[in-house]
């Protein structure tokens, strides 16, 4: 049994992945705050699925941890980690010492990416293909599959195209660029965009658009051609079979997916390029409440999981 | 030994790589028009390289073609090379049973990456690493080099970056889109923002500005914009260790180069993220005369070049 953990900014989900593929019920703490914390959360969700299992911690094939910041998969370092309060642990060492298993550490995007291309794989009956993972969560970037591997880069920054600016007339980024696409099609940029007091903007911009309310429709069509100028830009580079959206914004869900494909359709209607490349039909949002980055995180680093 | 031959708009190119990568005289003929014509060229450019070799054509271990148009590589049929009048041609076939050796055919952007990459990795004696390719021609297009193996991608749109859109309010593009890369920095983008009757209107741009004459430093600065916007896209979707400008737009050289760099460094300047990204140290332009395509065409299809 493998086990994946995503540490996420508030909290810690788990999973248990068997020799079968067949996943554990889902396992959630809150997340604790700075480096001491975030390891003794790690060590807690790890006990709880031991005790589930009924098994040793020790007995699991491997733990995979899915996390924000820049990780270093080859000494599993975690740096920059801003959310989780951590400027540096050496997450994966320190766990791995502690319970006598390998433990395999990712950034959160990229271990989203492989659990999302498992799902695809689990429904396709085929599990080398080619995919994306497109994140829109309060930030924007993506984790690419070619060919059933995980694209890693050599320089920290592949699938970062948050910050590929595509407006020389937009916002000025955090990143300090101007236009980049995360200024369009994240939750910062809704935050910014549509400023409530709401629990949970995205939907209620949404729901206001859908009532026809004129301002709420400019802001979620700018989001909108933003998430798809995402998906255009994904397919025109890499050429991947499937683009799949996830992070907290796909939890729109239908009205999201269907607003990308039609600001795609409209696209494909000035274009015949375009229309040739059928993105539209590429494009798919997460089933709500999939555990992405846990379930890839329990995969990463096991090419032999395709096989399983 | 294996042959390369790179067939143009207008000329067509050829090169045979021995078993020690070596590389061969190179040949040059004007390319015929049309299916039955461009056939010709093909075998013609392959009887005066048996001819140079002292071997029959039915000696080379195997010989590999770059073209412009959409490639079948499984069967090596070509289709849509508009410029090459040629609507659809079993080129690979024919070439093949007429000669009686292995051929293959490949898109001539996507041949040009897999030369680049043989020129870096003899340069570095590292011949696994990944570089993207950014063809500058009349249009632009990129061909991406993973871990030494060509994204080819499953839809046929594999580096056709030249169709994003980065600038909501730019021209509308051949292919119907508004504000593509292609209508920035490419050589028909150069044709319309600087119109000329010089032979060679690139270089009479670049020229002119150098000269100090305002138009001219307007018209270079946003071309450059572009190709910087390029590279930027490239290194922040695959995070590539090096994109390798090529093309014909390429013989510019070094004030091409010193200009993307110049560019590249001034974003670096508003952004610590992009320059953390070093991307000013990872562009290069193709040396003058280097037949990246032909070379490309001869390892086509052969992971083992790289341990040759």
């Amino acid at each position: 049994m493998r086990l994946g953990i995503d540490i996420g900014g508030t909290k810690t989900a788990a999973v248990a992945i068997g020799a079968d593929g067949e996943l554990s019920d889902l396992v959630r703490l809150p997340t604790g705050f700075g480096g001491p914390a975030v390891l003794s959360t790690a060590r807690q969700v790890v006990r709880r699925m031991s005790e589930l299992a009924g098994v040793e911690a020790s007995a699991f094939d491997s733990i995979g941890i899915g996390i924000p910041g820049a990780v270093d998969t080859a000494t599993g370092r975690v740096e920059h980690a801003v959310n989780l309060g951590l400027e540096g642990l050496d997450l994966g060492p320190k766990l791995s010492d502690e319970l006598g298993v390998e433990v395999r550490v990712e950034n959160d995007v990229k271990a989203a990416a492989l659990g999302a291309h498992h799902l695809l794989g689990v429904a396709d009956g085929v599990t080398a293909h080619s995919m994306a993972y497109l994140n829109l969560g309060t930030g924007l970037a993506a984790g690419i599959v070619l060919d059933g591997e995980l694209l890693r880069g050599g320089h920290g920054v592949a699938g970062e195209i948050g910050h590929i600016p595509v407006d020389p007339a937009g916002v000025r980024c955090t990143c300090g660029q101007r236009g980049c696409l995360e200024t369009v099609a994240s939750g910062s940029a809704i935050a910014r965009m549509w400023p409530t007091e709401h629990p949970l903007p995205a939907r209620e911009l949404f729901d206001l658009a859908e009532a026809g309310e004129a301002h709420a429709v400019d802001v979620r069509e700018q989001f909108l051609r933003g998430a798809a100028s995402a998906v255009r830009l994904l397919a025109l580079t890499t050429d991947v079979d499937d683009i799949v959206i996830g992070g907290g914004l796909a939890a729109l869900g239908e009205p999201l997916l269907l607003g990308v494909r039609r600001i795609l359709n409209e696209w494909a209607k000035d274009s015949a390029f375009l229309a040739s490349t059928d993105l539209a039909q590429r494009v798919q949002v997460i089933p709500l409440g999939f555990p992405a980055a846990a379930v890839g995180a329990a995969l990463v680093g096991e090419p032999s999981w395709q096989n399983s």
